[in-house]
């Protein structure tokens, strides 16, 4: 066990006169995109990606463009970062959402600018790519006659600069020429989750299919998001004021579709518990966006009558289950694309008396930059593992000699215990070591306190890290 | 600004085969440590530092012993880290503090070894070195006639070991032969500072002199720490049960000897509030440490009545005052010897509703992993130091159209405003590159809605912090 060693050589170590490091590269995430069946996909969606401007280079797509198309009623839910400074598309489209009673049909996103500390011009630009986005719905199928918006909209990217909203008007606008990039195959829908992209390296896009009482319904969606990424996303969280703003680069988007008919109320239920337990538990580096926005849509076009949590509590929670899952698996791909990541890193936390109090503590171990550059050195260092642990304050005190700490392979080999029942063990370094090479392996607490769990992703923390975020400027 | 650089060479940077990087040099530290005048010590204080065996090297001291010589009662208080899984001398501090009144003599430091995750031996052992070190002290000026301990015990160093406690007992033997080697001059004060040493790369040792109703009086004091640096200390912390205890080799340690009288109750509320304005106020890492302690010994060798906060609330209200700017020095030293540490950064949260509002907003930004890592690259990013102070609850909610940012350089001369009101400056480039290129510069955040304050320092995030952290085994 690296604790165990004597510390001179760690004091010897500061004082080197090394200036020059070779680090660890960042292994490739490219493979983590790969085609999808078109058939796959939820039925009742256009999608594209678009170039308008807001980047420089005319390749990369920059507007992303989401619209139901179906004839049933489409259920929106929503949920946004709980910072105080929101970001102009977020204050925006949390009034949407609160005006339309969650009856929206399209989700209008844009990249390379976050439209953040832009004030009233911000906001007015916000609105009018609602409004752009709204026109290109079948105004037939409005349910919302008295001309009430219909669009979310999310913003990622720079801050302190306004949109190029000429640039993003006339782009939104040549989706209705006969030339439009609409579709609803496999190509549209990458070209949409490229549109979401800033510091990502891959494209997030994933789909299921799930089945409820014997009828089949499909699942969509994709995210973006690398650095800056720790959110804690609500329901309508209280907006403190004024209309000063601010965001950052990198910021967590992701929209999520469906075809089953879920109504507003249910579905905005079933996804703050997804939520809680997929993009609010993740963390790249601790830190909270001021953009962070997550968006469902359930347009029905499957055919069958709506998901209701009152009417029917047992369908309810299987879309629930799934939404989770599949939210899960989302979210998961940010934490893999982490700015600098070399480690995929799951952890876990049993035996608490709450979800709560799990929760808590696998978030502080996955922000620890102890236990960050530790993963890093593929150190199995219960020592930084035990310090995060100890620093939360639980509903139930923590009991030292109840506590165990292990590492798990992913390959399905048995665990490797470092701590039993708060006693070291004497750890096998050589199988200490095989785990902790691996790209990805969990860390498991176990608290010996009651019966609730809750899981984290995180990653490491590396030169590569520091690069991308400390030489912002070279 | 660099935030408002377009996000594509961002990008490309994550693509970069770039293998080898080239670290900025951590700057020399030495020169925060040079000799300070005998006569500036408190009267009625033995100290040494000596070479028991825990550490390697024989020229490397790893025991500090201080013992009171006066006549007067020495009072004792102390501050222990709230971390559920507590070293064993903390627990056996916790409980000699708690059995003897506050009527405590000496202390004993071993560094090298934290005796932490070490059961009941670790807390036989600790004991061990508390009666040892009782043996010292003159029995003539025992209060406590039956026989209890006045020694309080601190460890840091690595964890899941035992102490060469045979090695430890007779060093501390040592010390009543003939050729002990206790002093009060400088060369013994600086022996006690050296031996509180582990990572550090400079001893941290402070006196100052104050006055309280014509009465001068004197002040030191030393600590020790470089990583694992995000104290939250309390009185007696709430102990969780069992004797299963944890630490690490990079603890928070201070010990604090003035010759003033105060009565123990005092003394203990003066600590509280010096404390949480100082250590409780002070980031490296974001980690809390499992042996964190603080300790104050007043041994009223200067002559005068006890102050104390009921019968003389101005006198007390000095003394607080003096203690809390004295623990502040000590606690800034650890922040410059900070892991990787290139930079000396104050955050100040001004216009606040409560001093708790504003430390919460302080200790936030303090410890982002992309405010610190924007420290390392001398960017004046204030997105991410506006994202970090809008994640944090506070009592009143954050009008973001109130807030304002500055960077304040540590010359006097002006600020540079980047943020007022909420709305983004046009900042002159090259003046806040002249600032952020100081080794010291100041982070100041108005909020706008109140008028408490609250002061944090913090270091940045550099490579060399994960090469300390992250290559712990090469």
């Amino acid at each position: 066990m690296a604790p165990l060693k004597l510390i001179l050589p760690h004091i010897l170590k500061r004082f080197s006169s090394t200036s020059s490091i070779t680090i660890k590269p960042t292994p490739s995430k490219a493979h983590h995109h790969q085609p999808i069946p078109s058939l796959s996909f939820p039925h009742g969606y256009l999608l594209t990606g678009i170039h308008t401007g807001i980047k420089k280079s005319p390749l990369v797509p920059d507007l992303a463009l989401i619209l139901s198309t179906s004839q049933h009623p489409t259920s929106a839910a929503a949920c946004f970062t709980r910072n105080a400074f929101k970001a102009a598309p977020v204050l925006v489209s949390q009034e949407v959402l609160e005006k339309s009673g969650g009856r929206v049909r399209a989700v209008v996103v844009s990249s390379g600018c976050a439209n953040a500390v832009t004030g009233k011009k911000g906001l007015e630009d916000a609105w009018a790519m609602v409004r752009e986005t709204d026109a290109l719905l079948d105004p037939k199928a409005k349910l919302n006659k008295d001309g009430g918006n219909e669009t979310l909209v999310m913003s990622t990217g720079v801050i302190g600069q306004t949109l190029p909203i000429a640039k993003i008007i006339s782009g939104i606008q040549s989706q209705v020429q006969t030339t439009h990039t609409l579709g609803s195959d496999f190509d549209a829908w990458e070209r949409a989750a490229k549109a979401f992209m800033t510091t990502d390296t891959f494209p997030k896009l994933r789909a299921r299919k799930f089945v409820i009482r014997g009828k089949e319904y499909r699942m969509a969606g994709m995210d973006k998001g690398a650095g800056m990424i720790h959110p804690d996303m609500g329901p309508m969280a209280s907006t403190t004021g004024s209309s000063g703003a601010s965001g950052l680069h990198a910021t967590l988007l992701g929209c999520i579709l469906t075809d089953a008919a879920v109504s507003p109320r249910s579905l905005q239920s079933a996804l703050m518990y997804a939520v809680e337990r997929s993009f609010n538990s993740i963390s790249v580096d601790g830190d909270m966006s001021t953009n962070d926005t997550i968006i469902v849509l359930a347009n029905g076009a499957a055919g069958a009558g709506a998901i209701d949590e009152e009417s029917d509590r047992e369908s309810y929670e299987i879309f629930k289950q799934e939404l989770t899952a599949f939210a899960a698996d989302l979210a998961k791909l940010v934490v893999r694309d982490g700015e600098g990541a070399t480690k995929f890193v799951t952890v876990t936390v049993n035996g608490a008396p709450s979800y709560a109090d799990a929760h808590k503590i696998a978030s502080r171990i996955s922000t620890s930059a102890l236990v960050k550059t530790a993963l890093y050195g593929e150190d199995a260092n219960w020592g930084r593992i035990l310090a995060s642990t100890g620093c939360v304050a639980l509903s139930t005190p923590l009991n030292p000699s109840l506590v165990s700490v292990s590492f798990v392979p992913s390959d399905g080999s048995s665990a490797l215990p470092v701590l039993v029942d708060g006693e070291p063990e004497d750890v096998d370094e050589a199988r200490a070591k095989e785990i902790l090479q691996e790209e990805e392996f969990e860390v498991r607490v176990e608290l010996g306190l009651g019966a609730e769990s809750a899981t984290y992703w995180t990653c490491d923390f590396s030169y590569e890290y520091v690069r991308i975020n400390g030489d912002y400027r070279s």
